[in-house]
């Protein structure tokens, strides 16, 4: 039987170890040159397939391959492009199958979150319908952490990892300053409903005094004055207070403390500036100076700090993704399961899609200390395994040397499809 | 001959690396029990002088001195405290005077930027007024790069490299999300009224198509239509667009972009925010999506991606001004000299305060290319050894092991003295 050729898209907000998988299907996929041909990558995700701009791995030597381990970003091009049900997006499943079937195409990867889950899902339904044999394989990969089933979600441990670095950092520059000029410290990070990497920042904090001292959960809501009088005690307690907020605050009537009133692909409010309106809520009722960043993309983007768990972990659902789909195991992701917190031991678990397929998991209440501002032990012992071991990328000229691919498309067949 | 005991401060905004010029003096500072008896670091920077709160570091193991070279930050606090003239601030001189009377010391080091030399000037000039011999020597430390004489200020190349890996690295991300979301990535850096940071973004653009793709610098006034021209062309061209804004960008009438109406304790107007005018103007203007970072304290405390070259020349301007103290040598600062580029050679130099107090080195205007966007080879060749080499600081727990000293007070002799 003549192998058949593999699809690969990238999907969604990309990561710094998204590219880890993959070079963990490229090159697992190489090893099975008997079951697998080609491995197509789509061009900005999805979108590749459907307009037929494929782009041909084969081209690639090992090498850049290889380094593609130590890039951060979406070396192929990502995409926020929801395909919805399927009777209102029935054209883009079946051009997709069109497309797979011209360059024939008998295994897709979807690397992404919740909404990748659904699309990979539904295509899985789509290719049974039209006698299209498909073998479907979602990976995981999403810096929120939310991904049902799967114990952590490749991409975040890196983020946790930077912010909690950054924090601690910052914090002691802040603490160095506050005697007569900068007193309070906000940094602004992600998660837009769940509080995961708000709870990262906090493993920086081990003992009293240290950075950050307050953290605002996307889960809990605003209460002013209960925030205002703890940051008050901090300061008269410290003389500083770092405060890490999550893009997603919400105030009592939750509505988002900000919101900029665009609206990202999916639908999405597109978030940001919590963390300036925090520090000047601070500044106007305690009268501190205040410094506040924004990490925005850095944190995502941060391969020179990324964690080694999280690139391992990350790199290795690339490579299980490639062994499901040679077992003919359709509809289905490589998950993370944790098998102990003391040594930190994992293993590849294996998640139907639909029990992955646009679910939340939040975090759970018992994750965040009574009174709201901060983590738990429990949080604690979950989140510090994931943040461990460095795996800094090669340097050229002083700064990370990374790759950028060739991107070669393979000669289109079909006719343009409008997307 | 009893050895004189030493005084060391650090003032003014805080570094990834001040803390290894403080190692550097202390370190030196105890091989030299002959000529140096016990080194008191002021807390909170001169203000620990005027109040007689002496730090004594003799307090600290040798392992904890060691492990300042890898933590950020100030480690004996720092402040933003500026003495005046000697007429006006005639009463802290003296105090400073008083209290070093009062300790036995006879040698100051003062560790900053050009406010601070001047301190050190003056403070010179005020021992031997009072009759009292006192050997004061600057330690440069600046993350602005805008003293004069040395050829870097030790602190610069470790901001300089935090900021052009944080452009690259998310250049990487927005160039995946282009196709369907995120077009225009703006990041905000420091350097009020000299553009050696957004300079040094300038690093990570090797090639056409690499980010940053246009530098928005303090000395260039923004000419709104030639910018969005620029931005229009490039997002043709690439398909997104890398912007670096400096705080201190200026409209064509000379005023700030962005202006919080603050004033730090220098009287120098407090910025923020330019960034997120820029990427609100595009996106007004262009109609693209942006994103936008303000890595803000992030930048200077980054010690997890810190220069090496820059922490090598931080720790040795400490011991150096150790040298040139117990040579007697007053009102000098060591310097860096570069010898060479290729190889990058450099030693030090020594700098009379009088050529150093109160001057500000602005960036060449060839330093930039000629319409303003960008930096030109010559600014390559001065900037690109300051980033080179890593030097990363020991992790426990996943995060940076910083030291947090015991920071005990020496017993006070002196009645209190209000600041």
């Amino acid at each position: 039987m003549k192998p058949k050729n593999a699809f690969y898209a990238q999907s969604g907000g990309v990561t710094a170890v998204i590219n880890a998988s993959a070079a963990g299907v490229i090159e697992t996929a190489r090893k099975y040159k008997n079951r697998i041909g080609k491995i197509y990558a789509g061009r900005d995700g999805i979108i590749g397939a459907l307009t037929e701009d494929l782009i041909d791995t084969s081209k690639e030597p090992a090498s850049a391959i290889a380094r593609l381990k130590s890039t951060p970003g979406g070396a192929f091009g990502s995409c926020r492009y929801k395909l919805k049900g399927l009777e209102e997006s029935r054209a883009q499943y079946e051009r997709l199958i069109d497309v797979f079937r011209a360059h024939d195409i008998g295994y897709f990867f979807y690397n992404g979150g919740n909404d990748s889950a659904d699309t990979t899902l539904k295509l899985s339904e789509v290719g049974e319908k039209l006698g299209y044999p498909l073998v479907c394989v979602g990976i995981p990969k999403t810096v929120d952490n939310d991904l049902a089933v799967t114990d952590t979600c490749p991409g975040f441990g890196s983020v946790a990892k930077y912010v909690a670095t950054s924090i601690r950092e910052a914090g002691f520059d802040v603490a160095s300053m506050a005697r007569t000029s900068t007193r309070i410290f906000v940094m602004e990070v992600m998660g837009r409903h769940a509080g995961w990497i708000t709870a990262a920042c906090g493993l920086a904090a081990e003992r009293d005094g240290d950075a950050p001292q307050v953290l605002l959960f996307p889960e809990i809501e605003l209460d002013e004055e209960r925030f205002i009088a703890r940051v008050k005690a901090i300061v008269e307690r410290d003389g500083w207070c770092a405060i890490c907020v999550s893009e997603g605050l919400r105030t009592k009537d939750g509505k988002f403390v900000s919101e900029t009133g665009l609206k990202d692909a999916f639908g999405h409010s597109q978030l940001g500036g919590a963390g300036e309106i925090i520090a000047k809520l601070v500044q106007s009722r305690l009268g501190h100076k205040y410094h506040w960043a924004l990490a925005d993309y850095l944190q995502r983007a941060a391969r020179h700090i990324a964690s080694k768990v999280d690139f391992e972990q990350s790199y290795r659902v690339g490579v299980e993704a490639v062994k499901l789909a040679i077992a003919g195991r359709n509809a289905v992701m490589p998950v993370i399961e944790r098998v102990s917190n003391k040594p930190y031991k994992w293993r590849i678990g294996v998640a139907n899609l639909a029990d992955v397929a646009n679910k939340e998991k939040m975090m759970p209440r018992d994750f965040i200390t009574a009174d709201g501002f901060h983590i738990t032990q429990k949080c604690r012992t979950y989140l510090s395994p994931l943040i461990q071991g460095e795996t800094p990328p090669p340097f050229r000229n002083g700064l990370p040397d990374y790759v950028k691919l060739k991107n070669t498309l393979a000669p289109k067949k079909l006719k343009p499809f409008k997307v």
